[in-house]
């Protein structure tokens, strides 16, 4: 593995200085890209694509391709490790992810295995490999995974919900069982990211796209507390051909924004925030605890250029200037739409490193 | 009119003493109740029922002989609104309210009428003037609209969404456009809830059901600040058979909570809080300038008794004991499910009753 040409991303992550503010993408690659929807054609399905190593580094380095982004990651899906815990992962087209069987009781929770991620998970493995070695140490390759409480959900429910009415009623009713659960998607997610940083993730994140519609204290004994168990089990250093590097860790809870404080105490290095948030308030909430990530919205991409440039400023503005022991990721505060203009995206990308840069010398 | 037997809801929202924390529920008219549902299969239709006031008012009433509410909301829906405004409701079975006509360019914003709320939404007055009559002062008629916001998602959508995209382009691409929509909306709003108002309506909401899709800064200049301008036309006074009576005004954001003390600043009596916000924290937070309504998960309905009375005693604590100019009032944090056994609202609404009188006398 080749050593880091730009290491500006896992700069921010560790809090040291850097000369512009580096971005990357939420789902950057993606549907919104031809090149990666002809792809996508090629491989006949979702599926097949994150399933084939090939094809997964492929579309994961087609962003960077064409703009100058600051980090890979990975081309896969959260749904990877319920799939590989037996649920049966499909995709109903039009519809989204759903699963051929669920988890709704005791017997379900207890037959869940904690598959090893060098076995049924390997196809990501060899994906981060073949990803790392066609980087040739361009930029870092962030490895993820969802959040347990997450994960639970699609398990429960068995593919997207609006109420989320089944995994709730277990949470209420059988709370006891909702920890069971979780603390085997847990320890399922701790060997899978663990396996991705030995296999050449250089940062990893989870995904806590449901946390947020917990109740206040829920979201803390179901959610959080299952994420830190995962954070906690994973090496903060990999021994690499070059030397060992350390692994950076970002939580990202959409509309966690309330929860801050407690989320920037999990042990993870980085908080992803979504745009409810004023970026300023939360960097004088947390101070240098952590370092930011986020938090454009994503429907700003649909805006003409001028827009897309003066949002992107107003994020940068309210983050503030550069100081010692803080840092900021630009990104967005969920994944980019399919429906996004590339063209847009490339003034994103350039306006961050542009005004960032500027921000910093003072002009 | 009758005098007024049960003013505890009224007492809460000004922030007098009451001797129990008042208790409602949003939706508490609907299809987990056996005879809503035959109420409904007689009017043909969702529509047909909200637009035949002797039906509307049926239902409206039925929450209120099973158990001990301290309100009752008109049964009606926030769409009447874009619906009077020239864009053809109608529902899709399994799918929602769909209009038959979008809001999505300058010549359509500028087509909008502001309807005459006694023309063509004299459903919902005669409606309103029914239920007043048929309630005879049991507990206060809540009269309520949809936020200016989210009249305007439907508008600009046309039907549900998960991604806001065509509001949100709108929002971004064209902001004096958007606020062009709003201002329309909002002058529709206003003379609606006037309208209710001088019909009967003891006290006003307005259900802000989008507005935490928005950025922090949007949600203030698009949401918030429309919804201002309607509560600022809003009579703070109705003159009645028996004398003047004061018309306290409800606001209530989903997934606001970040926002609290800007939305407890709107002019507003009263805050509605979702199940995200710890109710203790939002009262350290706005002390006495508002009282707040909420704000049980509607979820915890589907768990057992227990876990019911304990979920709901856990609302009241963090609320913490009454005090001289502070007001709860007890509600869920969004609409009741469909789901909900019935019997489970018994058990709320009595535990709240019980526990809050204790509270009171210090047992």
């Amino acid at each position: 593995m080749s050593k880091l040409k730009n290491d500006t991303f896992l700069r921010a992550l560790r809090r040291e200085p850097t000369d512009y503010t580096p971005v990357w993408l939420m789902r950057q690659a993606g549907r919104y890209l031809p090149e990666y929807r002809a792809t996508r054609e090629r491989a006949g399905s979702f599926l097949a694509l994150a399933k084939t190593p090939e094809l997964a580094c492929e579309v994961t380095l087609q962003p960077l391709e064409r703009y100058p982004l600051d980090a890979a990651i990975l081309f896969s899906d959260i749904l990877t490790v319920p799939d590989a815990m037996g649920l049966g992962l499909g995709f109903v087209q039009g519809e989204g992810p759903r699963f051929e069987r669920t988890v709704r009781d005791e017997a379900a929770v207890k037959a869940l295995p904690v598959p090893d991620p060098e076995d049924s998970l390997r196809y990501v493995m060899d994906a981060v490999r073949t990803i790392r070695g066609a980087l040739g140490g361009r930029v870092p390759l962030i490895g993820f995974a969802g959040s347990p409480f997450t994960i639970a959900c699609y398990m429960v429910e068995g593919q997207g919900t609006r109420d989320f009415l089944h995994v709730k009623t277990m949470l209420y009713r059988r709370p006891d069982l909702m920890l069971e659960l979780l603390d085997r998607i847990a320890r399922a997610t701790a060997a899978y990211l663990s396996a991705q940083i030995a296999a050449g993730a250089q940062a990893v994140m989870l995904f806590d796209t449901w946390g947020g519609v917990l109740a206040d204290g829920d979201f803390q004994r179901f959610s959080l507390a299952s994420m830190r168990k995962v954070l906690e089990a994973l090496p903060r250093e990999a021994e690499r051909a070059d030397g060992r590097e350390s692994i950076p860790q970002i939580v990202f809870t959409k509309g966690g924004g309330l929860w801050l404080e407690e989320i920037a105490a999990c042990g993870a290095d980085a908080v992803g925030l979504d745009w409810t948030v004023n970026l300023g308030q939360a960097r004088a909430r947390i101070g240098d605890r952590v370092a930011l990530q986020g938090n454009l919205d994503p429907m700003v991409l649909m805006a003409d250029e001028a827009q897309v440039r003066a949002q992107a400023l107003r994020v940068l503005e309210r983050f503030g200037p550069a100081a010692p022991g803080v840092g900021h990721v630009f990104n967005l505060g969920h994944g980019i739409s399919q429906f996004t203009p590339p063209e847009n995206v490339a003034v994103l990308v350039d306006t961050v490193h542009e005004y960032s840069r500027r921000q910093r010398s003072g002009n």
